[in-house]
């Protein structure tokens, strides 16, 4: 019988030098009973990989740590991979110096990116960089563990996980992210003002589809309640905002939104957005960015790289605090799911999450093979999409604009197509405002503001 | 906030006179203590919904009921329709007559069929007296209970439900099979002779794939167990036959096979046939129905319509012994789903369970709109398919070709098409090596056999 | 043997009061020696019906003439269509009133509209209220002509055809429209101007793919000369403007473009927009159009409504003249071939010809059932449209976009949904720069402006 | 400007030794003015070629040639493809010896194979070892000639067309056969004894639909009439045979059949089956081949080995004849049309006709990637199909059958499958009779008789 020895897994941890995300994980499999065994990080910048390297083995030498896991740095790609069960993605594609060009130089035209890496303008040259790092590990992990399963947490998520299944068609890669489990919370909050029932996010069940950052939900229910007209009670009622007392994701909670532009979309579409609102305007033309002013008046932040600078510098400071040992280390859950999805394709327990993947025909009026996000049933080396049936033909052309746009970029960054990248770059609602003229001043602008991570063959 | 009285519930009970599954039906209401609520029995054999109304009022009130649930007979469709929150469908077309010209009829061209309702010239026959019924039986629910969960137990399954989605595309209707529940029992029999592992087979997933009673598991499991290298274990040791210990599905109790058919198409397919060797042998070629000889040899029995007889004048006699109280009663689990989807559909317990459903793009390479088995994920009134996958390409062709017979039976039926109503008739595999001389009278007389239950239109 | 007589034809001509379409096409009739019969001129202007029955009869009598056609006036739509074999249907929906809202009342958020019955606001508001005349004018068809072959000319094309063909799915319709042989008759200008040859733009292949007004040749060739080489280096050494030697087309002769927009267009996107440039800007963002200054840079004109008003009236005044013999009838091909396909149909001579259907494949990776623009091979009872490819993926997220509009525009249409209707017209290219406040405004005044056109069910 | 010098073309004819195809070929390109060129022969039998290179030179020598065309022999595949514009495909796979297998082998069992060429178990077992050789020809054009056109005339014609295509996925290739026209003029002697009209069958109009042997016309005109009630009259009337006068088709010449089965498949089917009686009786169950009586009486040959050794023997003598002038060469078209498509595809002239390619749609029931046959528009470097409509969806399962065992024997081929193999040779219907047992023993008998033919992996 074929059976995996749960106590003696490998991971490799691509991006293994990360600050945040590999503190989270390390956490939820400290906390987790089940599983033990090996996290190799590798990662580009060696050093981070080596401090995670012993802010790992602290957590998992936590005393209130209920498994062991050893944490080791891998030299290389192949290093990392060779014998995996599990790979973790989790990169950050560039510094902040790129992220920089991608934020904030669009305003210049006008262009107002509340988080700028998933589509407009930043997204689109985020995506350039970023797919031909991905090229290298999809081959890699196609030559090395071909049979492991891959969890992606980088963005642009759509099309990183788009690119591992070009390079690699039979990779078992899936893309996780937390942003529906916010909106998920935020219909508990009501459900609980309303009828006083507390009801944990996972005992909802909701109706997903779409896209990674502008998914929606067409059903939502807990038990044998319908939670649909709850929530359009609210979009009405709570149309300036509406306080959901605290969201605890610690990615979000410095960026808190008033839930404006999702009550917005819903009023105006029928089905619930869910992401966080900053993610959500990306998605559509101007309406809710224009200017800062706009942005205020819709009540969420635009997050600058200043800010991520500063706060990369205090995670920086903490990680010199827990090495130190001036901070005393606690394991806290992350709210993350991979390392629930991860003991479900070990057969550990059946599961549903919504999960970024191609379409095999989950949402039958998307094109097939477009990374689509929907919910899954995950079990012993299995991830079987859960059909969403066709999206909502209004929300349908907004939708599919970025699919089209998903697919094109990808074409753009394995080619280095400038007409095709350029005209990819100026469908993106946000730039349906910019002339062709500014517009390709600002790509070329953008596109030498990050030449040296791009194929040289861009320049020629 | 909507939300049903899942104390006040009304099912109507089309075929509500039905001795055994009926009763199954009942006896599982009054062992859940989630509901409560009023059957409406429908049956054009009156007297029968009569005793039947008796003998549910008596389980009901039976000492270890949990629940309270009240019978009555409704007197026409629309009574048992109107208002009501499920529709269970469980006819028998026509009568011992007719079935018997199924059954046997066909051994005069050497077609031997072990239950001769779902395809081959029985099947066929079946299916165009039967369909007639379920226009009207559609007719009505969109008419007078449009937004009722439908629930079907009638076989020719597929073309049954087909019907109904045919003549009422927004029907909520699903079609209930324990057939792979079967095979599902006999993994479970192997995992505890070759581990000692006691597993219940809801504690197996498999993924379900093909059409109902030519259902296929491509990939089993219980946790982190693959079960499929132990199926190809027992596939090659027990090709003369396997003894599982024991089927206690009552349906199946009085006819059990050796496996022997199920194990032979693993062998050559790579998948797990998941039903009855009985009905597996019917979508083939006539490899293993040639003569009662073969039967034998592969170690299934032909079930006769002779013992379909003796059978019911059993069911008979103890309709009257549990109306005069000679049988006492006994609550006991029939082994079914129904009443468990039934409540997943209310919202009270998400549940992953194969159904018979229109094909979504769940089987992304069989026609989209043909009923197929897959499994689905049930809850608060949604049934969402699960993707299969592709079917394997060695048993695509086995497979089309009954869906594409599904297809020209529905066409022929509704249109009392003649010609069509041939090719098809002739296009099943038991019939590859009849003359069409043969062929034309068998079709004629079978047809002539069941004149009272077909439209008029046939005898132009 | 079925066989139709070509010398009794019946003609149902709806918006038979037509002046220009109509005339050319009676003159067309009239210079084809294989085909007579009837014309029967159907409108709601029926005094426009009247005069057009002079006009016909006078031009059917005409010395040059070479067939006998009768023209007369029906009553009402089935009086015009029972026992019809065509049907044409060239209707003008609303007035100059409604037109110069459709077109100028955008310019107040900044839209300029070169034509404005397509896309756009303008098209958008043109659709709201033609549609439900085409569903008179289908259900008609379906009534009482349901085996007669329909042409029609009105625009929006794609949304006239498409909504036949939800009406009566059966029905046989297709859409003509001639800005494609412009392209063609470029291509023909350049061909002279390089080599010398003299081609008849019949005598070109090119592999048309699109929708009506934004439709894309992906080939051209010229008997065994490609020639896109050819249109590549014109576009690249007119990227100014070229003086292709005059349009000829009458439509088109007042309002000549330079070409500007298809060569910017081509150098983009590698295939050839083949249609007028004002036309063609429309289904872009405002790149050609932002405001007067950018059009005439542009080198195309916007068509306003005041030209249409002077230009009625000239019309008229000459179907006086026509009439009163102060002008003498001069019989001239219109360049149209619309009488061409009417006789391919009827099996006179089979035609490879541009045309707008519903999708069946011909274009595989845009939606299966919405209008679009592509080669067909007309014959005897029968249009096969020719298998154009996928769209260039570069090209098809500007089509689709408009495709997905089109389907959101009719189904608002039907239902009368205001909120599907903003979503749609707000979806428009044109629009992507205006703020919802602006636009709902806009829309509003838009739909009031054509409130007596319009289903009740849009002000409740 | 792109443009070939049709004077100064290069085919590359692949099976240039061929005796009959090879001489037509070049008999019809002597006779057409308008191309030049050379025509390099490449034989595995080198002297086969050598002898060819002769007889083609005569040819075009002949006083009555209009063209002047050199022949020569290649050495090596490389060799005559490198630089071709066009290459030829017309192989025999393996001998007589083979051949004999294929078609009387499966006597044994009660198969009577009238051609044994393309299915049944004679075509599969002949698939199996074309398919390597089409593996290494479509290889070498990748390599070598990847911009040339490629016309296929070697049988089983669906999966050879299928495999250049499955290597090559960017192949320009078709194949060709004359069934069809053989049907097209049974109609057009049909339309002269019933009008008197003679009609050249390139003057009518058929849709096509199907697969290669097994093709449909859905719809037949000349001009205005309809062909399709003149069919349906002749197929009643002549139920027992009809004699056209004199099919003039040299390769059917010998074996004529009497249209029976054709008209026993119209009055079954709706539609015209177009190809020899020989052919269609293969595709179905052994309606027609029960046994060699049975197919007298359905007046059609079954064309067995021994004639085809005296047919070789006599065109062996007709070759030495030619070549030592004994015979006097005559030219005379040979009634294929490939000469016409080359033109086409350089821009002589566009064509339709009908062709064997991968269904991109034309054919929306069937597979996509399938190779049908339908109609196509041949022009300047292109073929784009013609759509055909979905097939009847009686006929439909007749036909996917095969199509289903084209992927599947294809697949087997490609990996030496032996179990997949195996069942998709007991998926034919000309098998649907046969028990495993003895299928098997024949399966593996007719493998063995051509082993020297086949990769050795398919003897472990």
């Amino acid at each position: 019988m074929e059976r995996k020895d749960n106590k003696a897994l490998t991971v490799a941890y691509i991006g293994g030098g990360s600050r945040g995300w590999a503190w989270g994980f390390m956490t939820d499999l400290a906390m987790d009973g089940q599983l033990c065994g090996t996290v190799r990080l590798y990662d580009i910048d060696r050093s981070a990989a080596e401090r995670n390297e012993i802010i790992g083995n602290k957590i998992s030498a936590h005393k209130d740590a209920v498994s062991r896991w050893q944490y080791v740095v891998s030299d290389s790609l192949q290093q990392a991979l060779t014998g995996a069960d599990f790979v973790v993605i989790s990169i950050l594609p560039g510094t902040f110096e790129e992220m920089r060009s991608d934020v904030h130089l669009p305003e210049r035209v006008g262009v107002y990116q509340p988080v700028g890496d998933t589509v407009g303008p930043g997204g689109f040259m985020r995506a350039m960089r970023t797919i031909p790092m991905y090229v290298e590990i999809a081959s890699a992990i196609r030559d090395y563990a071909p049979d492991a399963w891959v969890i992606n947490y980088t963005n642009p998520m759509s099309l990183c996980v788009r690119t591992l299944y070009e390079v690699f068609p039979g990779i078992k890669a899936f893309g996780c992210c937390h942003e529906v489990f916010g909106t998920q919370k935020l219909l508990c909050s009501m459900l609980e003002k309303e009828t006083g029932i507390k009801a944990d996010r996972h005992e909802l069940y909701t109706t997903v589809t779409g896209i990674n950052h502008f998914t929606w939900l067409t059903r939502a229910s807990y038990r044998d309640i319908d939670l649909m007209p709850l929530y359009d009670k609210y979009a009405h009622e709570f149309a300036d905002g509406y306080d959901e007392g605290g969201d605890t994701n610690w990615m979000n909670s410095s960026f808190a939104c008033a839930q404006k532009v999702k009550f917005d979309l819903y009023r105006r579409y029928g089905a619930i957005a869910a992401a966080g609102d900053r993610h959500l305007a990306e998605f559509m033309p101007p309406w809710y960015t224009r200017d800062p002013e706009t942005v205020r008046r819709w009540k969420f932040g635009l997050t600058t790289v200043d800010w991520r600078v500063d706060d990369l510098a205090r995670r920086m400071q903490r990680s010199d605090d827990l090495i130190s040992g001036r901070e005393e280390l606690q394991l806290r859950a992350s709210g993350e799911e991979g390392h629930l999805l991860l003991k479900a394709v070990l057969g550990l327990g059946d599961l549903v999450s919504n999960v970024n993947v191609p379409n095999r025909g989950q949402i039958p009026n998307l094109p097939l093979g477009a990374v689509v996000e929907t919910n899954a049933l995950f079990g012993r080396d299995r991830i079987e999409p859960v059909y969403a049936g066709p999206i909502p033909s209004n929300i349908l052309p907004l939708v599919a604009r970025h699919i089209y746009n998903q697919e094109n970029a990808l074409r753009a960054a394995l080619t280095c197509d400038r007409k095709l990248a350029f005209t990819t770059f100026m469908n993106d609602p946000q730039m349906g405002h910019v002339t062709p003229e500014d517009g390709q001043k600002l790509f070329d602008d953008m596109l030498e503001n990050q030449r040296k991570y791009l194929p040289k063959e861009w320049f020629r």
